[in-house]
């Protein structure tokens, strides 16, 4: 017979702990000042009350806060916790069977039933004694001198029956169970906190080559400042640059990705490296690094961040080629393996051989490139195409990052499987790239923003909608005219709470492409140096400028928490709002996804979203055209031109019948 | 700045490997011979092909198997494994970046694209010869040979690229993948394999006292050995008894649960515990211990097996009391604390004290009660309110009588809320009390019969349906009458791969309860001896002993695998099928659930569960009646009259028209 020395006192059990991801592998993640809400199902055998406790606290502190959980049915609890400080949290659940607690229970209970208690009286100041016990003096003076008052028959029962049931007591001995029979979660999670930006961000991408005055010269840091104010004037915060460093002259690729340049052609900003240098030089023709710093700083006093793209690839004409050829794989004929997904072949391209025996060098070396460039003062890093490096690298690198600079934002783009998107995104990026440019009908809008709206995928997976990218034209945006541009516009700018464009180009609403079939833009960026009339009056400018304020003054459109999809009874209009945390504020929105006609038909709304009631009637306040409607009750009208404005982003105003229902009370 | 010296080369990511319960907190339950089917998410960064492997063994042996897994879409995995023999299994994935399968796909698309693809069969060659570096002296020949081969210039290159693609060399490689690169998944996951019986068993249960030929008289298991061949031809295999423990004497319960007994009645069997002695000894007007081992060798003798309750509680005469005080919670004025569930007391249970400083002595003691009947032959036991006692008390006990004896069968009678029910399961109890008694509308047993099937919990649940017991006569029963007993049977043989019934009240359709509202039987022999009439005309046990053939001749009904609802479009119509692992054969059960009525409709099958064509026809042999149907499409119509069956129970046989579709080549 095996021993049985060790069988536990520690009844109570913790199962079930969310939010959690992958089992507690990786953290969940919020943003500086959101709550964490946490539920766990907590039960013992028999019938004994159990207290269970949030434990959490930031990973820079030993000392764990406590926070009572509170019991919602069915054995699970609930509670939270806010994190006001950038970097990591921990959380876990400690619990135990509460004897204190079901004592004064059952006696309750048995004075009600009209039984004796004095014998339960004895037995709850012997378990309140054994809690003194554990207490610092000055709490175990309190309970002894509630088990004076208890056990004193000289006093009126029903009072001591009341001084049993008292809140104070019941916190005053949570504080101090019994070690040996308290269970402390053997989940340790984490909560990884970025800055608000992780969480709400407007991007704007652009080609500083494409910035000059004169068409067919070259832009600089120069031009791109002068270009802040534009940038400004629409409502982005962040001005992303694709790589700014010297561009191979091996293998380059001429206009339209054509094989072989001619002399004079740029080549791609990703083609990275040549003899003027690598991934922490900068193209001459750009400027020079101070050139870039005062850009940084210009664009700071606009209220702009600049993000810099990260492309761990090098051209054959890298100086890591020359100086670490043990960086890169090698052929059988000795020469560098260049890029491949046969029978594809990318010679202008060399893959780093993360496999090799000089890994580590190779990834300290990487990892230098962002210190690099976060010393100059970058926060933000666009990652491209990080799902054909290791997930173990990006893992390291990315916490070693946030280690020291929890405000590093990183943005993944990896346009690849969804299990591998979603791997990266558990790993560490702060935002990721995602389907939206492929979701444009309304099933596949509610099913996409569903799934990444439902935890577990709500928790890691920080969704960036971009309706249009240097590599990504898509075929809603080729065909449906301006009305498209407004459409993908408005979803993107309300669904997620991040998205950016790709400009000037969306606002031009730029839309041929290569060929037909193709996403790719005819004359694109990539390959080549364009000059943009900005100042056309056909732009979105003013429409981007408009949606962008809304975000702004809008909390519930700064987060992806609170979408709730409307049912509608038309296939080409969607309906969807966003709720704040509170509760108190909502937007709805409403569009056409038809970019061609005016469609119209009727709304279902879910009235609870909004804390409105079933019948009575309610200001809707479109906050794109200014116009006011009173609605009344869940079923409301809507009719959308897609050649005036395909949607509406409504306000929604309970309507409360008094004076400060006028508009000059707002 | 950090360390990077830990960068891993293991490029491959396994996620989400299923089954898997409370992430690999506890085993998944299976019996010897089933299939485990598992599958994981795999993937790596880029286009890299990937290696997946089934790793498992029997805990008793160092020796890991491998099975392939293979892609089913989605970076998703499958792979399977039997489980032979008794006890614990141990399953994991093992994952590796197949170098060499990346490189003969590769390859094989250069070679269809006409590319020059010499220099690439040269990196074939290399490849492999680092596998074979690793291979034991006769597969690194073959690999040598291969290599010899690909690279000779002289042979024809199709013959070359052909050789690349064998599946022979991909087999022979992936033998050998390089240690830096392989994954072995943190997770090493658990199969409880219990024998066939925890998951196909027929249960009766029956109270030894009330098996005398004469009315009055106590029974004896000489009575009981009288009975076998009764149990056994209703078809029968568990023989599941009441305790047959000395009774307590003092607040000993008389009829109907009064609070005080008469001197001469018998008080209840659950009350365990008096002078004669406590849980290792048997009621002297029952018989002696031999006579309960040949109770049990004639049992066998008939096919059945006999279960043994175990209620872990003490009635204050038991011996106990006096040698251990120590085991139960003292109350201030010295007594022992009695079972309370306030403001109701039960003054003759004294339950155990789990948390005493002697918890270790007392659970050492339990467990040799255990092993104590295991000694006289005993290997299952029906464990009354396990939910009253400590998880972690259950978890060892199980857990230590699994590792010597892994055939014995533990069943939780835990009437409790369900993720109490649901821990029980999880820790270690085979079989589980459950809901079915209370589930009798249409709704309501699909919707609990699809979560006891779906994953996880139908990989730690395993359910024993009763519709009766002696605490339980539903109001179904009570006022449903003859029809009721008959939908209730076939309910729970054909839901349930394990059910049984508390006879002969079931078979005797007793349905007067105490009194109105309560679900406890009138004169209920849990506190009388009663005496009943088998040889009643109007006993189901014909029906009964039809049920339970067509169970042991029907593999499917003998599995909790496998279970299907098809449509009716009446409320008071249920159809389900159970098919078999092979797919193979089917049975489909539709019960009219108005006890009262007889009622009609029109089935909509789902054809392919039963590997039917749309259209075409088919035969259905209703194994209750012997009547047989010739049924075409999904749309079929049926009626039951509860008055003369309540049930078709069907086999499936697809029509092949061929001479073998006449009965006599059956």
């Amino acid at each position: 017979m095996r021993n049985v020395s060790d069988v536990s006192k520690v009844r109570v059990v913790v199962e079930n702990i969310t939010p959690r991801v992958d089992c507690g592998r990786f953290p969940i993640k919020r943003t500086v000042g959101e709550k964490v809400l946490v539920e766990a199902d907590a039960f013992t055998d028999g019938h004994d009350a159990v207290t269970v406790m949030l434990m959490y606290r930031h990973a820079a502190s030993e000392q764990w806060h406590r926070s009572l959980m509170r019991s919602i049915g069915n054995d699970r609890w609930q509670g939270s916790f806010r994190v006001p400080s950038l970097g990591e949290y921990h959380y876990t659940i400690s619990a135990w069977v509460d004897h204190f607690d079901t004592w004064r229970h059952g006696l309750l209970k048995k004075y009600e039933a009209g039984q004796d208690i004095e014998l339960d009286l004895r037995q709850g100041a012997v378990l309140a004694a054994q809690i003194a016990a554990r207490a610092p003096a000055s709490d175990a003076q309190l309970l002894q001198d509630w088990i004076h008052s208890i056990t004193d028959v000289t006093r009126d029962r029903e009072d001591r029956v009341t001084l049993a049931q008292s809140q104070a007591i019941q916190e005053l001995q949570q504080r101090y169970p019994d070690p040996a029979i308290v269970l402390r979660s053997e989940e340790s999670l984490r909560v990884q906190v970025d800055r608000e930006r992780a969480r709400f961000s407007t991007w704007y991408e652009m080609f500083p080559r494409s910035t000059a005055t004169t068409a067919g010269k070259h832009g600089t840091f120069a031009d791109m400042e002068r270009l802040l104010p534009y940038v400004a004037s629409m409502g982005f915060d962040v001005l992303y640059l694709p790589p700014i460093h010297p561009i191979g002259r091996s293998e380059r690729k001429g206009r339209n990705n054509v094989p072989e340049a001619r002399p004079e052609e740029p080549g791609s900003p990703w083609a990275i490296g040549a003899a003027e240098g690598g991934h922490k030089a900068i193209h001459p023709e750009l400027g020079t690094l101070e050139d870039f710093k005062h850009l940084i700083a210009e664009a700071g006093k606009h209220g702009i961040e600049l993000a810099l793209d990260i492309a761990f690839q090098a051209t054959p004409d890298h100086p890591y080629v020359r100086e670490h050829p043990e960086w890169f794989l090698k052929r059988p004929d000795g020469s560098i393996q260049y890029a491949e997904n046969p029978p594809k072949k990318y010679q202008d391209i060399y893959p780093f051989h993360f496999e090799s025996d000089a890994a580590e060098a190779l990834a300290a070396e990487l990892r230098s490139v962002i210190d690099y460039w976060i010393a100059q003062g970058i926060l933000i890093f666009r990652v491209d195409n990080p799902h054909t490096k290791p997930f173990p690298f990006w893992e390291k690198l990315i916490g070693e990052v946030h280690q020291l600079r929890p405000e590093v934002i990183f943005l993944a783009e990896a346009f690849t499987r969804p299990k591998v998107m979603y791997r990266l995104a558990k790993l560490g990026f702060t935002q990721s790239y995602n389907y939206f440019p492929w979701r444009n009908t309304k099933r596949e809008l509610i099913e996409y923003f569903t799934e990444l709206g439902t935890a577990p995928v709500s928790d890691f997976f920080r969704a960036n909608l971009w309706p249009n990218t240097p590599d990504i034209l898509t075929e809603y945006l080729q065909f449906g005219g301006r009305g498209a541009f407004m459409v993908r516009l408005v979803l993107a700018a309300t669904l997620g709470a991040s998205y950016g464009i790709y400009g000037p180009a969306f606002e031009l609403m730029e839309a041929r492409p290569r060929e037909p079939g193709s996403e790719e833009y005819l004359d694109s960026e990539k390959y080549e140096i364009r000059h943009w009339n900005r100042d056309d009056p056909a732009s979105l400018r003013e429409l981007i400028a408009r949606v962008n304020r809304i975000r702004r003054e809008n909390p519930p459109l700064q987060s992806d928490r609170g979408l709730k999809f409307h049912a509608t009874d038309s296939d080409m209009l969607i309906a969807y709002s966003k709720t704040g945390e509170s509760g108190a504020d909502s937007v709805l929105v409403v569009v056409n996804l038809d970019p061609h006609n005016p469609q119209s038909g009727w709304l279902q709304l879910d009235l609870p979203t909004f804390g409105l009631p079933a019948s009575g009637s309610y200001q809707v306040h479109d906050l794109l055209s200014g116009a006011r409607f009173l609605w009344q009750g869940a079923r409301n009208f809507v009719s959308l031109d897609p050649g005036r404005a395909p949607a509406h982003v409504f306000r929604i105003r309970r309507r409360v019948r008094s004076e400060k229902d006028f508009d000059y009370f707002m």
